[in-house]
C-alpha cells in the first residue's frame, strides 16, 4: 500500500481563524443587525492602483491578439519583471542582478515550495510568535523545529542562540510588527555564516518601513549574499492578496556542499512550474513604474494612518505594544493580565471590534493581541474610539 | 552546515529543448533570412477566446473598485469555479462534487506539488516515453522510479506488470498521442486498487478526444474514486499556457493508512498557498460557460485540422504513427531506421521544419519523432507538403 506523508498526522488543527469566524458568526446570529469593526484580518481593503489596473487590461488585450499573445513564460520569471525588481533593489544601492530575481505566485507559495531545496532531515529555527504556516510547512516536511520564543523583555526581537540549518526571520514581523535594526540583523547574518545556515528572510512588509535607518532587505547587510534568501510579495505592498504575485532573491554565490542554491532553484522551477501568468507579471511590473510607486504610496499612507489611529488609543490607555511604526501590525499586551481569547471576547461583546488573539501565533503570544492596519479607515477610527473608552473602563 | 537536497545532483541535464534551440539558432545564423516552420512546440498559437477575454477584463475592473475588490481567495479554489468544473464533469454523468475540485496554477505546478502527499520512500511508475518533468520531480524527491517502456508492439499503450506506489498515466499521451480505451484504463484502475497504489492521471489533453467511446476522465472508470487523482489544465483546452490555470480532482473517499488524501490536500494548500488569482479564476470560469465552450471548440478545431494535415502526409508516405486522432501530438517512426536526432537534422536542413526528437522523452523514444498540432495552420500546411515530398525521396 502506498504510504501517505505521515507527517500530516502531526499537524495541529488550524483553530485560530476558524475559531474567530465561529465566534463572530455566533455573535451576529445572537445580535442581528449589529455591525462588526474588523481589525483582525491580514487582508488589504483598498483596490489595486490605477497604473496596475491599466497594465492588467493591456496584458489581457495582448492575450486576445494573435500577434501579441504570450504562451509559456520563462519559469524563473519574465525578463522585464526580473529587471524591474532588480532595479527596485539597485535604486537603493543593493547590488542584485536580474537573474538573482525569481518571480513567484506570492510569498506563502514560495515559503512552502522553497523547502524543496534542503534535506528534510535538517532543523528549522522559527522565531515565535510566528505566521502559523512556517511551522506547518516544516511539520509536513518532517523537519526538526527549533521554536525560539520572544517576549516583551526583548521587545519581541530574539537574538541567535542555538544553531539551526534553516533560520526563518520576518521583519517587519507578522504578528508583532517588530523590526530588526541593521545591527541586530547583522548578528543573525554573522551567526548564519558562522554555522553555514541559510536564512529565509520574509520581507513581505518591507514597504511599511519609513525609518531610513532600518533595513528593508537582508541584502543591505554585509555577508547576507552567502547565507540568505529573501522572499517578498506584492500582497501588502500593492494590494495583490487576491491577485497574487511575489518575488524571491537568491544570490548566485549562495552555495552549500558545492551546490548552487540559485541554480537548484532554476531547475526546481523548470521542473515544477511552467512560469507565472503573463497577465499578472505585467500588472506586477506596473507596481515598479514611477506612477505605480507613487500610487501605492497613497494606499500605504491610508494603512499607516490607520496604525497611527490605533496607536493613539493604546498610548492614551498607557498600553504596551510593538509595531504600528514601520509595520502594518500592532501587537499589544492585553490589559489586566487578561488572556488573549478573553480579550477577544471582551472586544467582540463590548465594542464589536474583531482582532486576533496573540496565542494563535504560538504559546509565547498568550496575553497579547494583534491589530491590523489594513482595515477600512472609518471603521478603524470608530474602533479606536471605542477601544480607548473601553480600555479606560477595564 | 545545512545540507541541500542532494537529489538535485542526480538530475540529468535537461538537454532536449536546449539542444533544439541551439541547433535552430545555428541553422538560422548560417542561413540568414530563412524561415523555420515550427511543429515542435507544445505551446499553443491561438489567442484566448473572446468570452475569456471579456471575463478577464471584468475581473480586472472588479479589482479596481473598493466594493467589488477581491482579496485572499479560498485556498482550494473560488467556489464559483469549483462548481463550474464539477458541472463540467457532471454534464458527462461523472459524479464529482464541488469540494472534490481544487483549482491550481496549472498541471505542471500541481504534478510537482502533489508529491507532498506521499512518503518519499515510495516508488513511482512512469510510462515512457514521458513528459520529462514526471521523472525530474521524482528524482528531486528521491523516489524510486520504475521506468515502464512502451513501443510500437503495444502501440505505446503499456499495461501493468510490476506494482508501484504511485502510477503516472497520461492519456491522451504526451508525447505519443496514444489514448487509453476504457477497457485498458479499467485494467490499470483494478491493478491500482489491488495494490493500494495511487494513480496520478494527467488529463491535460482530454479536450482533444472526439471518439465518444474513449475516456476523457479516469473517473469514467468504475473503481477510480478509490485510487485516482486527476490533474487537468486549461493550457491546451483553452490556450492558457501563458495565462495559467488548472484543476485537480481528489475524490473524498481516496484514503490510504486511514488518511484522507482529499483532506490532506486542503491542509497542504492552506499551508503552502494563499489561493489562486481571482482574475485568472474568473477567466477560467468563462471557459466553462456556453459561449466559452463554443469558442474553445473553434480553436480546438484549428489544431485538430493541423493534425489531419500532418497525418495525411505521413499516410501518403506509409509511415507508422500514433496520435493525431483524439490527441494534439503525432508520434511517428523515423523513416529508414534513422535515429531521432538524425531525422531532426534532416528536417531542419532539408525542409526547414522543426520537430521534437523522440529520444528526448526516454530511451524507448529513440527512432521516433513528435509533431505538435499547436502551430500556425499555414505553416503546418506548408510543413506537411514539404514533409510529404521529403519522405518520398528518403
Amino acid at each position: 500500500m502506498i504510504k501517505p506523508n505521515m507527517h500530516y498526522a502531526e499537524l495541529k488543527d488550524a483553530y485560530l481563524f476558524y475559531n474567530i469566524a465561529q465566534k463572530t458568526k455566533r455573535y451576529l446570529e445572537e445580535h442581528p443587525g449589529q455591525r462588526l469593526l474588523r481589525l483582525g484580518i491580514g487582508d488589504v481593503s483598498l483596490p489595486l492602483c490605477p497604473a496596475v489596473i491599466k497594465a492588467l487590461h493591456e496584458a489581457v488585450e495582448d492575450q486576445s491578439q494573435q500577434e501579441r499573445f504570450h504562451g509559456y513564460m520563462p519559469e524563473p520569471g519574465a525578463p522585464f519583471l526580473r529587471h524591474d525588481v532588480a532595479e527596485y533593489y539597485r535604486k537603493r544601492n543593493i547590488d542584485i542582478t536580474d537573474d538573482e530575481v525569481f518571480i513567484s505566485s506570492g510569498a506563502s507559495d514560495e515559503l512552502g515550495d522553497i523547502l524543496d531545496l534542503f534535506d528534510s532531515n535538517g532543523s528549522s529555527l522559527i522565531m515565535e510568535p510566528a505566521y502559523p504556516a512556517y511551522v506547518d510547512a516544516n511539520v509536513i516536511e518532517g523537519r526538526r523545529i527549533i521554536h525560539v520564543p520572544s517576549s516583551r523583555e526583548n521587545s519581541f526581537i530574539p537574538m541567535p542562540d542555538e544553531p539551526a540549518d534553516l533560520i526563518y526571520l520576518c521583519s517587519p514581523n507578522n504578528p508583532t510588527g517588530a523590526v530588526f535594526t541593521k545591527e541586530q540583523l547583522k548578528v543573525w547574518v554573522d551567526f548564519a555564516n558562522e554555522h553555514d545556515s541559510v536564512i529565509l528572510f520574509d520581507a513581505a512588509y518591507e514597504a511599511f518601513i519609513e525609518d531610513p535607518s532600518l533595513p528593508r532587505s537582508i541584502f543591505e547587510i554585509d555577508g547576507a549574499r552567502t547565507c540568505a534568501i529573501e522572499i517578498c510579495s506584492l500582497s501588502k505592498t500593492a494590494g495583490f492578496t487576491g491577485t497574487r504575485l511575489g518575488y524571491t532573491i537568491i544570490p548566485t554565490q549562495l552555495e552549500r556542499y558545492d551546490m548552487s542554491l540559485h541554480d537548484m532553484w532554476i531547475r526546481n522551477r523548470t521542473t515544477k512550474t511552467n512560469g507565472i501568468s503573463y497577465i499578472l507579471q505585467k500588472g506586477g511590473a506596473a507596481v515598479f513604474s514611477e506612477e505605480g510607486q507613487r500610487q501605492i504610496q497613497e494606499n500605504l499612507h491610508v494603512y499607516k494612518n490607520n496604525a497611527k489611529v490605533i496607536m493613539k488609543a493604546l498610548d492614551e490607555a498607557d498600553i504596551w505594544y510593538t509595531g504600528g511604526k514601520n509595520a502594518p501590525y500592532i501587537w499589544m499586551e492585553c490589559p489586566n493580565n487578561m488572556d488573549s481569547w478573553t480579550f477577544f471576547d471582551t472586544l467582540l461583546n463590548e465594542i464589536q471590534v474583531v482582532g486576533t488573539p496573540g496565542s494563535g501565533f504560538g504559546s509565547c503570544g498568550e496575553k497579547y493581541f494583534r491589530f491590523s492596519s489594513f482595515g477600512n479607515p472609518e471603521d478603524t477610527q470608530e474602533a479606536a474610539t471605542r477601544l480607548a473608552t473601553l480600555l479606560k473602563r477595564l
